[in-house]
This record gives C-alpha cells, sequence and structure tokens, in this order.
C-alpha cells in the first residue's frame, strides 16, 4: 500500500517532504524520481519552472503489481492535480482562448535516459489548435504541434507503429514536392493531421480522443507500462537497476522553443563531462523542440554561443548554473528551453561523466571548497574506475586516423566492424571483438552498444544518445563522424579518402581524440598504471595526479583492507603499485603446468604408492615450488600472502593429446594405453563436486606436504637474506573437521620443522578457505584450529545454488534474466539474500569460538563495488580481487564506510 | 576433566549413582561400560558375582586425549582399590599362601564382542604358583593358567605376536608325543611356563614382570589402548558406535571353571536369540574356561544338560536368569563359571537377537505383563525389521541340502564362495555376491563377514563369533558344519558325499534351518510381505502376527507420518501394504525411458523451436504420461501423491549407442551427425549443478506443462469415475523465488484448466523440494508461495559438502572413515551438525511465514532410523523412503516420539 499521497504539485513543500523522507532512510528521488525531485527542488528555489505535478513511484509500483491496472483513487488525484494545475497557469484543458497543454514524462530513481516514454503537446484538439491560431497567429507552428501529438499519443501511448503516421507527413511532403520536414507548409502540416487522425481510427477502431483528461490518464498509464518495455528491463539489467523501483510520471506544462528565432531548447552541462573541465559545455538549437537536439538530426551551435544570441537569458542561465551546483554538490546536466525570450528550466540531474572527467571534478569541487573529502569519494562509483585503468593505444604503434570524428568518450578500443546492434552481440557471444558503427544509435541498440569494444557513428553530437551512453558505459566512442558513408545493404562503409571497410574488418578508435584508424592497434599501458610504476613522465599526468589524490582520500576512511589475488612474481608487484596490502589468494596449480615441471606432476599422479608420490614430489616437484614461492613471498615483503595449496582434481593435469601421452608413458615406463586408463580411472562426472581440494590433501597428503615444505624453506631463505616474508597457509574445500585437522597437522609438522632445520623463525598462519555451504554451518568448530578463513565465494556461489558456472552461464542465465528469475549474475554481484546468509553465518559462528579470526573474501566478488559493500557490512577484515580491481575495491570500501560507518 | 570418581568398587552403591546418572541424562554403562554397570547392579542385588572393581570410560577419554597417557591421579586410585579387594576377598595379591588372581576386562557403553582386549589369571608369578600348587593340589591346573596368563600378557599387554608363544606349547607336545593341549602333563606345561618367559624376555628385553601390581597396570593400560585397535574401530565404523565413547576395564577377581569336573562355565540366553521362544538357550563346558566355549574349539553340551551334572547351580541360575530379564525388563545374556560347585555370574547384558527373535520377544514380554506397549517398541531396533522382510528360498524351487549344519542366525543368503575375509570384502566391492566359508570367524573377519552374503563355518556352535556376530548383523550363517573339510589353500571345501566346491562356486544357505545347497537358489517374498498382501497362509504364521501386532503399537505411539518412494502402480500397492500413507517422492524421468516414449521424447529434446517441443509434448507425450499417473493416483485412492516433475538434465536422454543414433536421426529429419552434435552440445562438465530440475521448467516450460496437463487430466478422471485422486505437485532443485513463480504461475493455470474443462475439481497442492543450501536461506519467501517443502536430502548433501556421491563415495569415503574424518558416510545418515542446520533452517524460516506449510523429506535418509529421529525432532510431518523400508521408519518414528516426545 502506498504510504504517501499519490500525486504531488511541484510547488508543493518539497524540501519538507525530503527531509521526512531523509529522516525514514529514504530520498526525495526514490517517491518523486529524479526529474520530479529536481523539479520540485528547482521550483522550492524560486527557478523559473513551467507548473506541474508529479505521480509518485509508488503509484507505479502499484500499478504493476494490480497486472497494470490504475491503483483505486490515482485518476481522481491526478484530475485533481490538474485542476490546480490550471489555476496556477490560469490556463484550462480544452480552452481555445487559453488552452493548456502538458507533457508527460518518466522519471525514475536512476536516469535512464530515453528508455522509456515521453508524450508532449498533451491536450491539444481541433477547437485548441483553432484557438492556438488565433493566438499565436503562427499556424503552421501549432499544426506542426498537432500532428506530432498525434503520432507521438498514437505511438507511444496506443502502440501504433510510428511509421504509419510518418507516412503521412511523407505523402504531403511528396505531394507539396518537398524533401525537408521544415518545408512544408502550414495547409500541408493540417492535412497530415487530417491523415493522421485516419490512421489512429483505422488502426485502434475508435476516433482520437478529443478530451485532454482522457489523453492525460492514457498517457500516464502508457509512461507507467514503459517501464516494463524491452529496452527499460535490458537497460535496468545492464545497469543493475532494479525492476522493483518503479517510474514516476511527471506532468509539466508546455513551453514552445519551437515558436521562433526568440525561442530555442538546450542541454548543458555546468563541467565538461568528458574531462570535468570547468566549462559550461553544451549545445543550443534555435527554434526547436528538445527532441530535436537529442535526436541529433539538426547540429546545434555551443551553448556558449547563446551569449550573442539571448544575452539575457544566457546570463540568468549560468547564475542558475551556478546555484544548481552549490545545491546539488555536482555536476549539473540540464536541458531548458527559450520560449520567446524567456528561459525555462525543464530538467536538472547529476552529470554523467567519463572516469577521468569524475577524478577531475571530485577533486576540484572538494578544492572549490564546496564539498568535504568524504564527499568527494562518494562521487566516482568504484566500477568507473576501470575505465582510467584500461589500456590505450601505444603511441609508438598508432598509425595515422583516416578520419576523425568527434571524441565522445574516450578511450581506446579496436574491433571487426558490424553494423548491427544485434550483429554485436552474435559477436561478442563468440568470444570476438567488435565495433559497432551506425548512423546514429538509439535505445533499441543498448545490448549491442555494451557488447561491442567501441562505438562509432556517422552523425550526432557530444549530447548524441550514442555519446551520453558511451560515456556511462565507459565505451570509446566516437561521434558525429561526417567523413564516412555508410551502406546497411551492402554491410561496408566508405571514408573520405575512398577507404571501404567492410563488415569484419579490423578499425580502431580512439574515443580521447575522435581518431579512426585502420586495423587492430596494440595497445598499451594506461597512464596512471605507468605512473604507478614509477614512470615520472607518467607522473606528471594530471589524471595521474587527480588518481592518486583521490584514492588517497578513499584509503584514509576506509576500514576494510584490500589484498589482491595473484599467482606471480610480476602479478604481485602490479598489485603492489595498484594498492594491495597483501594477498588473498595465491593459486599453486597453474605452477605445475610449467614445461619444466608438468612432467614431473604427471608422472607422481601415476605413482602406484605413497612413497613413490613422495618421492618425486620431493626430489622433483619441491625445487620448483620453492623457486615459486620465493619470487612472490620477495615481491610481497613485509605483507602477509595467503597460499592456497593445490585445488584442482588430479585428471586436470593428466594429458589428452598422443604427444604428451606417449612422453608420459615413456617417463613412467607405463603404455600409452595404461595411462589413457588411469586418466579414465581418475575421470570424473562431477569434477567440480569430486576429488579435489583438500580431499587431496587428506588422501595423498605427500603433494601438500611437499608444498608446505617449499613454502617454508622458501620463507626461511628469504628471512636469512633480511626479507621479511609473510607466508599464510591456505586448506582449500573444507567441510569438515577431520579435514582440517589432518592437513593442519603435518602443515605445522613440517613448518616447525623446516624452521627448525633453517634455525630461523618465520610469522605465518594456517587457515581455511570458506567455500561450502556446510562449512559455514560448522564454522564454530573450524575456528577452534584455523587462525583464518578466507571466503570462496565463487565456489560458495556454485554450491548454494547448485550451479555450475561452466554449465549454466552460457546456457540459461540469459533465459533466467530475461524472465527475471535474477537480474544480475551471482557470480558477478554476491547474492546476498541466499549466499550472503551463509557468509554471514560463517563470520558470526567462526568469530563465536575465535574474535581474533581474521577473515576475508577471495572470490572474483571482492573486486565488485556491491559485494564490497556487502563485505564491510558483514564485518570482514579485508577483500582480494585481481591486480587491476584492487583501486576499485579500495574506493568502494571507503564508500561502504562512509555509508555504514564501522569501529576502526 | 573427569566428573566422576576414577574407579569404583562394584559393591559401592551403584543403584544410588544410576539414579543421580539418569538424573543428569546419562546412565550408568555410560561411565562403567555395560559390562562393569551390570556387575556392579548384580552385586547390588546381593547375586554371586566375584569382587573387583570397574576404572571410568571417562578415564579413557582422557587417556587418549592425552596421547595415551594415564590421567594424573588414576595410578593410585587402581592400587587403592586394589587394597579395598584384597581386603574384600581376603586374599592378597603375590601372597603364595592365598593369591588374589584378577581378570582384566574392557567394557564398552555398547557391547563389542570379542574386538577389544582380555587379560586373565593376572597376579601370578612363580611364588604364586608354587603356594597355588600347595593350596589347590592341582599342579597341572596351575601351570595350565601360569602358561596361559604368560601368553596372553605378552600378545595382548605387550604386542608380542602369540605365535610365538603358541610355538612353545608346540615344541613340549612334540617332544611328549601328544597332540592334545588337555594330555601335555604338568611338568610339560611348567616347562612351556620357563620357554614363554624366555620369548618374552627375548622380544620385550626385560624379564617377564613378577610384581602384580604392575601386571594391573599395564593390564589395564592395555584395554584403554586396544579401543583404538584396528577391528574395533571397524566394528565401530560398521555399527555407528562412536569413537568419542571409550571403553571402561572391569577388574575382577578369578574364578576358575576348570579346576576339575565339578566345575565348568557356560553361557546362557533367557530367550531363544534365534526364534525368542521362552527356554534357557545356551552351552555349557565342563572343566573349562570361557575363552573355550566362546573360541568353538571343545564342543559344549546344551544348558538344558547342567540340570543333571549340578542341580543346585542349575537351580540357582535359573532363578537367577527370571530376576534378571525382571530387572533388566529384556532378554538376558549371560556368562557365568562353576567353581568347585559354587556359581559365579561373570555378566550379563541384553541378549542380541534375530529380527524374528526380537519381534516375539518384545511381544511376549508385553503379553507376559512385564513390559509396557512403549517399552516393548523401544526393545526392537528398526534397521533389524529389514531381516524379516528380505526375500527367503521360494519353497518350489529350493534345492535338496547336501550337508547341513547348525541353524545360527536365520534368513536366506546365495553367493560365490570365498574362503579369505578380504576376498569377501574385494568381491562386494565388484558388486559380486559371496559366501565367506572359514574353519571358524574371529575379530578380523569382521570386514568380511558384513561384505559377504552369508556365512558358513565347519566349526563353533549357537554362541560361538561367527553365531553371535552373524545374528547381530543379520547376516544368515551357518556353523558347525562338521560334514565339510575345508582346504584354504587349494581354495576348496570337501562334502562328506565327496562333492568338492571351489572358490567362486555359487552356494546357498538357510540360516533358519542349516540347509546348504548347491547353486544360486532362487528366492521369494517374506512370508510378512505375503501376509500384507493378504495371503491367508502367510497370514496364519506367527512371523506376520507378531510383526503386525509389534507395528500397530509403534502406528499408535507415533507422531510423524511416513510415506513411500515409488514410481509404479506396483510400488504403490506394496508399500501401502507395508504401512504407507502415501507417496512423496514420484520420480517422472524413468517413465519417459519406456520403449513407447523414449522416441518422442528424444525427438522432443531435439525440436528447434518452444512450438515444436510443446507439439511433441501434447501430441506423442501427453496420452503417457496420464496413464502413467493414473495407474498411481488409482494405487494411492485417497492418498496424497507428490509428483516431482522432470528433474534430470536433458543430455542424459539422448542416444549413444548407434542404432538408436540411426533411429532418432530418422525420426527427426536430421543426420546422424547432428544428434551427436546436439548431445554434445547438451553436454556437461557438473551434470548434477546444471540444466536440469526447475531450470527446465522455466526454459523448456512446455515439457513442464505437459506433464502437468497430466496430472491433473488424470486427477479428473478417476475423479469422475469415484475414485479421490490427491495430486501434490512438486517442484525440484528451487533456488530462487523467481523459478518458484514461473513455475507455479503455469502449474495452477493448466490445473484450473484442466479441471474446468472436465468439470470435476480435485484436491490439490503445489510445492518445492529443498535440495540447495541456498533454498534454505530464502525459506521464508519460498513459503509464501509453496504449500509444502520436501527435503531432498540427498542432493541437499551433495551441494552442502560439495561431493558428487557418484565420484567420492567410490574414491575416497574409505579413506575417509579409516582417517577418522567420519564414521558414517553422511550419504547414509543425515549429518546433522552440517546439512541438519540447513533443514532447520528452512523448516523455522518457512513455517516463520506459512505456518500451516507441510514438511517433509524423501531423500534416502527418510528410511534411516538415525535420520528419522532427527526428521521427529526437527518437526518435519512425514518422511518418505523406499517401500521396504516403510515398516522401519514407522518403528523409528515411534521411538522418536518416545525419546522426546511432541504435539501431536
Amino acid at each position: 500500500m502506498a504510504k504517501y499521497k499519490p500525486v504531488y504539485m511541484f510547488s508543493d513543500d518539497a524540501e519538507a517532504l525530503a527531509k521526512k523522507l531523509e529522516a525514514e532512510g529514504g530520498q526525495l528521488k526514490y517517491l518523486f524520481g529524479g526529474k520530479g525531485a529536481n523539479l520540485s527542488i528547482m521550483t522550492a528555489a524560486g527557478l523559473p519552472v513551467p507548473a506541474g505535478f508529479t505521480v509518485t513511484t509508488e503509484q507505479c509500483i502499484e500499478f504493476m503489481k494490480a497486472g497494470h491496472k490504475f491503483p483505486a483513487g490515482l485518476k481522481d488525484e491526478i484530475l485533481k492535480c490538474t485542476k490546480k494545475l490550471e489555476k496556477e497557469t490560469g490556463k484550462k484543458f480544452g480552452d481555445p482562448t487559453n488552452p493548456l497543454l502538458v507533457s508527460v514524462r518518466s522519471g525514475a530513481r536512476e536516469s535512464m535516459p530515453g528508455m522509456m516514454d515521453t508524450v508532449l503537446n498533451l491536450g491539444m484538439n481541433d477547437e485548441v489548435a483553432a484557438g492556438m491560431i488565433e493566438l499565436t497567429g503562427n499556424e503552421r507552428f501549432v499544426w506542426d504541434a498537432y500532428r506530432r501529438f498525434i503520432m507521438m499519443f498514437g505511438d507511444v501511448v496506443m502502440g501504433v507503429d510510428r511509421e504509419h503516421f510518418e507516412d503521412c507527413l511523407a505523402q504531403v511532403k511528396k505531394q507539396e514536392g518537398v524533401t525537408e520536414d521544415t518545408d512544408v507548409s502550414a495547409e500541408g502540416l493540417k492535412q497530415v493531421v487530417e491523415l493522421e487522425k485516419e490512421v489512429y481510427k483505422s488502426h485502434i477502431g475508435k476516433a482520437f480522443p478529443t478530451k485532454a483528461e482522457d489523453q492525460l490518464l492514457e498517457g500516464v498509464r502508457a509512461v507507467f507500462q514503459s517501464w516494463d518495455n524491452d529496452r527499460a528491463i535490458a537497460y535496468r539489467n545492464l545497469n543493475k537497476i532494479p525492476h522493483e523501483w518503479g517510474t514516476a510520471v511527471n506532468v509539466q506544462t508546455m513551453v514552445f522553443g519551437n515558436m521562433g528565432d526568440d525561442s530555442g531548447t538546450g542541454v548543458a552541462f555546468t563541467r565538461d563531462p568528458a574531462t570535468g573541465e570547468k566549462i559550461l559545455y553544451g549545445e543550443y538549437l534555435v527554434n526547436a523542440q528538445g527532441e530535436d537536439v537529442v535526436a541529433g538530426t539538426r547540429t546545434p551551435v555551443p551553448i556558449s554561443d547563446l551569449e550573442d544570441i539571448d544575452k539575457s537569458c544566457f546570463d540568468e542561465f549560468v547564475a542558475i548554473c551556478g546555484r544548481l551546483e552549490k545545491y546539488y554538490k555536482d555536476v549539473q546536466d540540464m536541458e531548458f528551453t527559450i520560449e520567446k525570450g524567456k528561459l525555462f528550466m525543464l530538467q536538472t540531474r547529476n552529470g554523467k561523466r567519463t572516469a577521468a572527467a569524475a577524478l577531475k571534478i571530485a577533486v576540484d569541487l572538494h578544492d572549490e571548497g564546496l564539498i568535504t573529502a568524504e564527499e568527494a569519494v562518494m562521487l566516482v562509483p568504484p566500477d568507473q574506475l576501470d575505465q582510467v585503468l584500461h589500456p590505450q593505444f601505444d603511441p609508438k604503434q598508432k598509425p595515422e586516423a583516416f578520419v576523425t570524428g568527434v571524441d565522445a568518450s574516450p578511450g581506446a578500443a579496436a574491433g571487426k566492424v558490424v553494423f548491427l546492434a544485434a550483429d554485436a552481440e552474435a559477436m561478442a557471444e563468440k568470444g570476438e571483438r567488435c565495433l559497432l558503427v551506425r548512423h546514429e544509435t538509439s535505445p533499441e541498440d543498448i545490448r549491442g552498444m555494451a557488447a561491442a569494444e567501441g562505438i562509432l557513428t556517422a552523425f550526432g553530437g557530444k549530447t548524441s544518445h550514442a555519446a551520453v551512453v558511451g560515456r556511462q558505459m565507459g565505451k570509446p566512442c566516437v561521434v558525429g563522424c561526417g567523413d564516412i558513408e555508410i551502406d546497411y545493404k551492402k554491410k561496408q562503409f566508405t571514408a573520405a579518402d575512398g577507404t571501404v571497410v567492410k563488415e569484419g574488418d579490423f578499425v580502431s578508435i580512439d574515443g580521447g581524440t575522435g581518431e579512426v584508424m585502420l586495423g587492430d592497434v596494440a595497445l598499451g599501458e594506461s597512464v596512471i598504471i605507468q605512473g604507478l610504476r614509477g614512470k615520472k613522465a607518467a607522473q606528471s599526468d594530471p589524471l595521474y595526479q587527480y588518481f592518486t589524490r583521490f584514492l588517497s582520500w578513499a584509503d584514509e576512511i576506509r576500514h576494510m583492507g584490500v589484498r589482491t589475488n595473484a599467482d606471480t612474481p610480476e602479478d604481485s608487484a602490479l598489485a603492489i603499485a595498484l594498492g594491495a596490502e597483501g594477498i588473498g589468494l595465491t593459486r599453486t596449480e597453474h605452477m605445475f603446468f610449467g614445461e619444466d615441471r608438468i612432467l614431473s606432476f604427471r608422472k607422481m599422479i601415476l605413482s602406484d604408492t605413497a612413497e613413490e608420490r613422495g618421492k618425486i614430489a620431493n626430489k622433483e616437484l619441491l625445487k620448483h615450488q620453492r623457486k615459486d614461492f620465493r619470487g612472490i613471498l620477495k615481491a610481497m615483503d613485509g605483507k602477509p600472502v595467503i597460499i592456497r595449496l593445490l585445488d584442482p582434481p588430479l585428471h586436470e593435469f593428466l594429458p589428452h593429446e598422443k604427444e604428451a601421452v606417449a612422453e608420459v608413458a615413456e617417463a613412467t615406463g607405463k603404455t600409452p594405453k595404461e595411462i589413457k586408463d588411469a586418466t579414465v580411472a581418475l575421470g570424473e562426472s562431477n569434477p567440480m563436486l569430486g576429488h579435489r581440494g583438500c580431499r587431496l590433501g587428506v588422501t595423498f597428503p605427500e603433494i601438500y606436504e611437499m608444498q608446505v615444505r617449499a613454502i617454508f624453506e622458501a620463507a626461511c631463505d628469504l628471512k636469512k637474506k633480511g626479507f621479511n616474508p609473510i607466508p599464510e597457509v591456505m586448506i582449500p574445500l573444507v567441510s569438515l573437521q577431520g579435514e582440517l585437522d589432518i592437513c593442519f597437522e603435518y602443515t605445522h609438522r613440517v613448518a616447525e620443522e623446516v624452521m627448525e632445520k633453517k634455525g630461523v623463525e618465520v610469522e605465518y598462519m594456517i587457515g581455511t578457505m570458506i567455500e561450502l555451504p556446510r562449512a559455514c554451518a560448522v564454522a564454530n568448530t573450524l575456528a577452534t584450529t584455523a587462525q583464518f578463513f578466507s571466503f570462496g565465494t565463487n565456489d560458495l556461489t556454485q554450491t548454494a545454488f547448485g550451479f555450475s558456472r561452466d554449465d549454466v552461464e552460457g546456457k540459461f542465465f540469459a533465459d533466467y534474466i530475461n524472465k527475471r528469475v535474477f537480474q544480475i549474475s551471482p557470480f558477478e554481484t554476491l547474492d546476498a539474500p541466499g549466499v550472503g546468509v551463509f557468509v554471514e553465518m560463517a563470520c558470526t559462528r567462526g568469530r563465536e569460538t575465535n574474535p581474533d579470526l581474521e577473515l576475508g573474501i577471495c572470490g572474483e566478488h571482492g573486486g565488485d563495488p556491491q559485494s564490497v559493500e556487502f563485505c564491510h557490512n558483514v564485518g570482514l577484515d579485508y577483500v582480494s580481487c585481481s591486480p587491476l580491481r584492487v583501486p576499485i575495491a579500495r574506493l568502494a570500501a571507503a564508500q561502504a564506510q562512509l555509508k555504514s560507518p564501522r569501529q576502526k
């Protein structure tokens, strides 16, 4: 049941309601949507906002729950507010002498640009049109508005295919012998209105509704329903926006930017969303409505030109920009219209921006005294950092551009050219990189854009759909590249220099410069990583400086440690540069695949006795492992290194190819058939749940003992040389106390043996991975002997759900997401209501018996911001993730601490 | 730390201590072991028990925890009690004029016959021997006792191989030219003593200890240690006796049954342990010690003969039998010795017996007024019922016996003959039935006996090792078959009629008659099942009558329902006869393998579209499924039938053999290669965790919809004919609410559609299997729509542990049990501390949102008594198991209710 009023006027006391909602742990935008909340706030602040009202998100939720039926009382409330609106504006629905026209727009908690429906000019009918002609003396404008309204209403609200309406205009254009919409006569547009009414009637079976109230209610219904259209669902899945939020509906008095040359419409950012530079950034289009700008079909002028066009409006707008940025403490992305020399604010919202811009803006706002370091840290979504850490084109290998477009979303991308969003998806599924090339993109292309490495369009500017979405996704994007001509039929494009690029050809784009190059251009390390590695030139790059300053704030704030998952000294070094405070997971299995050891390892597996196994382990493998561990422990000098003993089932190591089988046969003195038979015998029908992890440690202790010996020999050797190695031995796949007891017994024994023999003491810990549900249930027991728990949430997710990642992700996860069984793969973001229950159980039970128990996570979730927040909330001591995710985890941990502080 | 005194005299106030322990939720035997408790109780009752004391189990536990070291103070306490014993008996350790000799025996909470160590005649040394000769005038007896003591002490306490001592006797026998032990002269035995002392010294490096106190302490240590010998561990694993219990040690004054013809020793049951008949049953051996009877090397006389041998002792013993049975309210199994005409009770315990005897005894004791129905129900271990339900030889096909032995443990068994326990184990592992044939069995053979179908021995009587263990295991056993001569070397035996049976030949035995037959004799249904199916002749069989009366008591007591897992009308009918109150699980996958449908099913799987799939499902498969369900619902008329929709991954249904592939290719118009490719494409690396269960229901709803349609069409048709079908549709492998929502939506829809079309209403429910850990965590949500939960504890165990049953049971479970990682496979008995936590979580959370939620279990654990008790304790409404386990579950549920009553 709704808790709040169903409808609020913009002029209601929004500040008071916002305070009330915040006291309840909510926000105004949860109820009003972002657009509605900001319109109300701007109204309260006395800014020039056309009057209107907001139907709340609660009503949308009720509407959806009731199977797309209006909640009781809503219609009455809307009509009541319509009366108020008439009073506020002095205009009246359906009154030819002073008609009220409104726009009906969606507006969800998070902006979903272009994903949902909008109806403009609602309130039109024949009488109103006649009256408006009388009032404005601008017959062409009125018929144009009318025909647009019928088309939008027919398409958006009633679901009649838009092209039927477009045909009406085309027919009249042909009849009048003109090609441009703007050349059609007033009489022609009037004729289009009549034709469109016919189209409407023939498809719907009823005449076009003339009553404004009926139009309005249907409009609201259409917006509610559009929350559930396919592209909105796809967008939410992509952006992890909950399907349960619903959208608000904003009904606002129309203002017209297309009433002549003293009118116009614009979009602007208070700072450059690509670079973060503090300049007014945007575009203005004279004598136009907003849709003309966003669609990218007419080319607007830079926003700065407005100063020459209408200085008074420009100055007013600049002043408003300043006020809004100060109020929202963030860059604003605004839409406005000038109607006959009067400025109206139609929207403001926090501006989407690139990662580089986000870093600069956060630091600049702080330096300008607008926000604290804490507030600054909250301004950058952690996932976005990925963009600035990812590779850039290697300048030495970068060829000359053959065409150049607008630098809309920075970053380097190379891929095979495709021309359809669906093709991009298909390519990505096959694991191939592709580049989506379009005239312009539209919301239908969302999934294809996500699948492509980058986007190249022939039309549109920096605020076109491709540019906005590209920046938000962190996809490199070059737009408005007028020098290419696309032939969708032939699936190719031709550049001004005559170069023909066909589907499947490799092309590379640099979204930071607008350059488009032929071929698969090689990528180099990002400037930030170069700087972190100590490269002086890179360190003087402003991006590097913003990054390090910003992250230092995050480090001061966060409570949780951040470690890395690394298996080599090289990865370890990179991770340290990126801020890792230790290793949370070193996997030892990859080490055995080295050319110099795989044969020995295979011989060991095929040994007939424990004795023989032990002999091969200690004679042939120990030295290699010791070297592996020495490298990593040295790179991590003074920082803890968790080493997981061998995890995969042994059959994964056995050879399948003829040559390798022959080699192993020779080395072991067995026949190739015996080798194959042994491989089959070791094979498992469900290897995930088979003879692996500590089960090997119990049944073949020789292997683990050798690994433990190698770890401590390496550590002791380093210690003697003045290093400070801190090895932490981790036993995987434990579900039973007995497994831990057996593995711990020899781990401690061998460790003590080695240290005694070497004559040095090394600080070490022994712990276990928690990756099976049963381990969570008996965590209180395990914690009596384990010194640390590290959550292996990949396997914990697999076993809690009964999902084999290999088998299910490709096979039916898409179906599950489409059918809304879940929205995000639980392998991507930790499943808090399910798997999270087990993690929490293990934490609570473990700390019950051992308050000093160290708790961490080493599954891939350790690098996912939402999961990091979960880890913070359940009280983990650290998260561990791949080196490149370390900065993301640092930031996510800081934000988690700010959202829900815990004691250091 | 120990809570109680370390040592108690038999003459301490045992009744008071027992009351105290019971008040604390324990039992006297937990502290004293069974033997110690009963000796104290008998002493308190004034029965003739040789004086002694008991070292408690607590001390053994401390001893083991401390790494086989005596707990502080224990030695002093033992020596203190030795002094008390000297006072009670008037004898003195090491006093030649009146020496105290004692036995040192183990005694655990549950009797573990022959598994642990015993030392007799402790206290002997040269002076004592000389003194005893003086006292008894029986030189031969004294030297015999002495040489036995040295051998036992050397073997049992000090671990010197017994055969070294046996060689001493053999040497003297050779020297004297005799073959029987009893023919060796006194002087010869004295010589054996000297030789044995030499053996001892040469192996131990020190002379044989002469101080009785030293001997005693070492003896106690040896008994403690024997708790952990291999055969004791194996026995406990087999009998699910916790390794943590430890054993008590009983030190008791020796009495001698081998002091002449007025002495002897016997074992007896108060009722016949094979049939339950109320007759004194047992054996007596003149001039012998107990070990002679148990070893089966000399043939004793029936216990009834004692009346002629020594009427006074016999009458006294009969009177004692009556008192003990009345006190313990159960059949007693006793050991006694007559020393020079005086009766001494050495042991009493509840007698192990066959299932048939157990049923008769329980009912008889009740009818005799000794016990209530509730007490009677507690007297039969539920697992034991298996014995009387299992097949018997079909009398029509039973051939003539070629030899006959003693009917020691009833039941029919056929298998290939093996002569070594290890061979029996090996055969069983290969899945082959075998029959173990031995001269006699010993505790070392335990595992082989468990692996064999039955046991045949050439020597020994009804109380020999093979007989006792056989009855306890419920293994058919024929002993003392003197007409066979075994040649272990040739691995064959020869019967009196000249028949030679070689290893690997099939032999059948009837343990109820003692008959041994050649060949693999066919088995027929047990008399109880025949009776339950309505066969009049069987119903007049006393066993049938005892069984039904006994189970009717259990049914009155139990709170939990018992259902069955059945996939056919035939199984359903059998289960109803055995007392099932409904079906807890009908698997539908087997139904598709029928010859008339597998091709259609394969065509459906290989369909390219949902439409085609739906068409094949409804056109070709629906009719078969409808028939399947009609049969089962009819058989279960008026009882609920839970039908689980298709569970396994689809690739399991695709063909692999060439012919089948060709057939499918023809039917689908595809090439054989395409069929094979499709099979590979559908293949999974971990099918257990793959695309199965409700995941099929979400992605291919056509299949489930067809199944639901078939269920409701079948139910409606039956309803119209006057039956009362109660279908309950179960969705498997649910982990997410969305899965349930999707499957429930169409299940309800199709059910309503069919009922409306058919014009009848059918009572039905829709629920889900709970078999994944995540489902337990979100059970509160699932319960908002599910009307019932049924725990699939097989899969829940697999996922909670991360065990693939197929892969791990064969591969390393034996190792896990040997290394004490666990004692019982969690697939056999529900793992209460781990998996049980999830079951309980799901129960609690589910009932939180839906107090009427029906809870049951359909995993194999539903037929395991210990797991049934767990299910009772967490509040399940019913358990479901295979038809033959239904009576076991009924009894187990009744016992669970008696142990821990819950409100009906």
